[in-house]
């Protein structure tokens, strides 16, 4: 196998036994809702390091439901997935090998190189992360890029200010309950949606929001217009479909929305909110972000959360499947409508 | 009637005779397609202006797509006509008796007292317009808030710079045709489109847009894709519906739409874009805006708009009607697929 390739001349000096690992592929490009039959995996032995790498064994990888684009054909904004090629995702891990003083063996390491259980890897392009401040998953979840998703829906994109009301959907998932809770920790009024009761429990009791209430029940304008009969000043959008509707009627004047995600429609498009015209009467802004413009924001969004979870102040909720096999069946559990995960979900690969 | 209330006890000096005037009220409100039944004549003697105010006997009236919002019945951020009240818009007026001694007899001035013959008003609501600069109607339409709405537009809401190259829907109408020749100024590329052979000529012809197209002729997202292989940067939305819809599809990453109007769906609700999912992986911006927040940026519209005007590198393009009697059916025209104006439509009452 290529993968083998070169690991006599490599990095001898730190081990002579090949590093056996196994990765998920993408086998197919799905057609509407994906299938396991999307995923293949595949063993390998992996070469020692070279000079300025490392080998790094994954302890925890994320699955999120953004990679449902990235399976998708065609021209694209964020890189697509290629059929035959390893997967990608944020993952943690752990250095057990290294060519990189600045990287020594134990160093635990946030990476891009999700789904699959090791990897060898430049060391400059890993980030450091300190387990003594939080669980090591935790970077996966609210002081990773779903904590930064968050924070610059709210603060860059929707410029949520202190005290004003915000409307989150989907509000107990990964982004929405890290959503929830800035919001909260910024004294303001959140009003937030989910699928469940267990959802809805989670969110009134754990996050603390002002008004919590199920999307499959009754309608989601008369929700709003109960939870904040003077309009609602911002909309974090994470589903699309009816609920982005029901915002636009909810707006108040200048209101904002940040587009985060469109999980009504992954699978199956939506039909547009037909109420588009209020957006000139309102003076409304929609606007589309993706979050690796905005790694930049990483630091100042880390100087409030690190703190206030090691304080308690913050909830990072997790939802743990066990094991590389896991994997596609938690990724494809997550664009269910209904889908079983409070908080982040987490697939653990190793201690 | 009341409006002769109180014409005895003031301005005598400087009439004793009551001028009369006509004006036009809001007699119904519409359910979908509004028809001349929602207008209602009324005759009246106007009373001499009284300290501080002035008569003033229209030249010009204004009527304009956005008006037909303000027949709705309900909560708006514009103020909604009421039953039994004139209607307003734009007009342009010359003093015929003053109490003003800032607005001497003779004096032309903008008000938004349209949709009358005359009207007494205080002199300080009132704008002084030059006609040596240009003619008095062109203060309602490429030098008044028609022009100035294209132009908060293009440059306020949707930030278009020189070079770009901007989609116009609705082209050939009166903001759409100043929008055309204020980005070709900024050496912009302008893609327009329009519903007749003639608006297509009069875009190409006489503004000189580098593309322009019929929506009603093919899908507009093919010739966006023709015109603009690259993507085009921004959308000025004038009608919503498909145009919309294609301009999502066209527009290249960190694309910005500015939401003027919804002609497509002012009568009848057009459903929503289904592609609104683009925004998030393309960054794109939707923003709705109303005129009447930027007024004072009309200085810095007029410091370019007037010398380009006087020098004829602007097109100020009109289409007259005549008398107030024919001031409903020209606006319902106006809102009509395949209305008959190119560039402004204008009311003319008097000379």
């Amino acid at each position: 196998m290529k993968e083998q390739g070169g690991q006599g001349a490599r990095g001898g000096m730190l081990s002579c036994m090949a590093t056996q690992s196994r990765e998920i592929r993408l086998a197919r490009r799905p057609q509407g809702e994906p299938g396991l039959d999307c995923f293949a995996f595949a063993e390998m032995d992996l070469p020692d390091p070279g000079p300025g790498e490392v080998l790094v064994r994954n302890l925890y990888m994320s699955v999120d439901p953004y990679m449902r684009g990235r399976m998708n054909e065609g021209k694209s904004y964020v890189p697509q997935f290629e059929i035959g090629k390893p997967l990608e995702g944020s993952a943690v891990g752990r250095v057990i090998a290294s060519q990189d003083e600045k990287l020594p063996v134990g160093t635990l390491v946030l990476s891009m190189y999700g789904w699959r259980e090791a990897y060898v890897a430049p060391g400059f392009g890993l980030r450091v992360i300190d387990s003594s401040l939080a669980p090591a998953s935790a970077y996966l979840g609210i002081l990773g890029v779903t904590g930064l998703t968050a924070w610059v829906g709210l603060f860059t994109i929707a410029k949520l200010k202190d005290g004003e009301t915000v409307f989150i959907s989907a509000g107990a998932g990964a982004v929405g309950s890290a959503a929830c809770q800035f919001a909260k920790m910024h004294r303001c009024r959140v009003i937030a949606s989910a699928g469940s009761e267990e959802k809805l429990a989670f969110l009134r009791n754990e996050l603390k929001v002002d008004y919590a209430f199920n999307y499959r029940d009754g309608d989601a304008r008369e929700h709003l217009a109960k939870a904040a009969p003077d309009g609602i000043h911002v909309y974090f959008d994470n589903t699309q479909g009816p609920q982005l509707e029901a915002a636009l009627y909810a707006l108040a004047p200048y209101g904002r929305v940040a587009m985060c995600g469109g999980i009504a429609g992954y699978n199956v498009p939506v039909p547009g909110p037909p109420n588009l015209i209020q957006m000139v009467g309102k003076r409304l802004r929609l606007e589309g972000f993706i979050v690796s413009d905005h790694f930049k924001e990483l630091p100042a969004m880390l100087a409030e959360a690190v703190p206030a979870l090691a304080a308690g102040k913050l909830v990072n909720r997790e939802t743990f499947v066990n094991g590389l096999d896991a994997a596609p069946g938690a990724f494809l559990d997550l664009l269910r409508s209904g889908a079983g995960n409070i908080g982040k979900m987490v697939v653990k690969l190793g201690d």
